[in-house]
């Protein structure tokens, strides 16, 4: 039995700096038995306020009021995009299509799958293909949803439709001139999951989607 | 032989909207070979801006100039705290210590490490034992830097030490008020890592941080 058991209560160190006088809190610490039933209580949204906005960001406040009354105040950036697309191109004889380029955020280069924001009034199928072509020169006929990603990060908010692109046929690059040093790389999809589980590839996103492909080819192999 | 290879080059049409007269340019869509080098040309940073400062953010603008001399503005978030930190805690039973709280950008309660912010002058080291503490309620006498990671996405730029804590000792909770709908969860390593690959987890840093567990138990059982 572990000390931090589902009945054992905390009782809470006052961690406010305000001088507030606040009730004593307690925490449940404990384990969710199977099959058990979260019992969670999101914070209420009690104000959301647009305080930056620029070419392609907003920054917003939000007044959030906690459970137990606590209120907080929290900032998140928002993409002014209606959303970005990941797509992951895997050609018929098993080997994934990436690219390599340089990231300002990063101050570096990474590995990663074709990516972008939707454009104008495009739907999201329609900007995967377009920064399908773009990044890769590739073109796909066949075009599956894997998922829709909420942004889990903490300031970051966003939706991000991540694509599985098939039946590839090669047309010809076209790209943005900013993305002139791109690479683009072909390698076989098992090598990749070895690389993600290796950790040969940096970036969180794109081990979750190499995870993504992997557990998508091993689930049903009849989509190939 | 793919249609892309390394020798083969293609014209790209101009992408810009603001009529510029570019001239022609021309695009290495090639796999590096086994042991190639591969000849990358970062741009230069040519002026950054700050564009926005809030109490936890910074808005940046950046001049870039790309190697084919195409000049863009780049926008980036940087956090002012000076940087992250996430802790994995181990136990000596090979079972790993997560939380599932609220998250405002993703609006709603993910499964993670315990996570945060540099606060004052403290050192990661520090900053990892709080949260530890604060979050958990555990100590680790035992604390391994496994790796320093810089932001990869494409708009946010931060420092995030990952560290992995051993030798844990329970010796009760001290939370932030807004974290009161916190839990704390005690799972197999084992069991995380087949929920990482089965998708279970949808956090992309997280599912990261746990093939890196896995990955540095696999390579050094020794470290227990």
């Amino acid at each position: 039995m572990e000390k931090n058991t589902k009945l054992e209560k905390f009782s809470v160190e006052k961690q406010t700096d305000r001088g507030e006088n606040l009730p004593d809190l307690y925490w449940n610490l404990g384990i969710p038995q199977k099959g058990e039933k979260l019992v969670i209580h999101p914070p209420k949204i009690l104000e959301t306020r647009v305080v930056f906005e620029s070419r392609k960001l907003k920054v917003i406040e939000q007044d959030l009021e906690f459970s137990n009354g606590y209120r907080e105040t929290w900032e998140y950036v928002e993409l002014k995009s209606k959303g970005g697309v990941q797509v992951m191109p895997l050609k018929s004889d098993g080997k994934v299509v990436m690219v390599r380029e340089y990231r300002g955020a990063a101050q570096r280069y990474v590995l990663r799958f074709p990516t972008g924001s939707l454009e104008g009034e495009e739907s999201p199928e329609q900007a995967a293909l377009r920064e399908l072509r773009e990044e890769t020169g590739y073109t796909a006929r066949r075009l599956h949803l894997l998922k829709e990603q909420r942004s889990s990060s903490t300031y970051f908010r966003g939706v991000f439709s991540i694509y599985l692109a098939l039946d590839l046929e090669f047309v010809g690059c076209r790209r943005d001139l900013g993305e002139c040093d791109m690479e683009v790389l072909e390698l076989p999809l098992e090598e990749v999951f070895g690389m993600a589980l290796r950790l040969e590839i940096e970036s969180p996103q794109t081990v979750y989607s190499i995870l993504m492909l992997h557990h998508y080819q091993q689930q049903r192999k009849s989509f190939l």
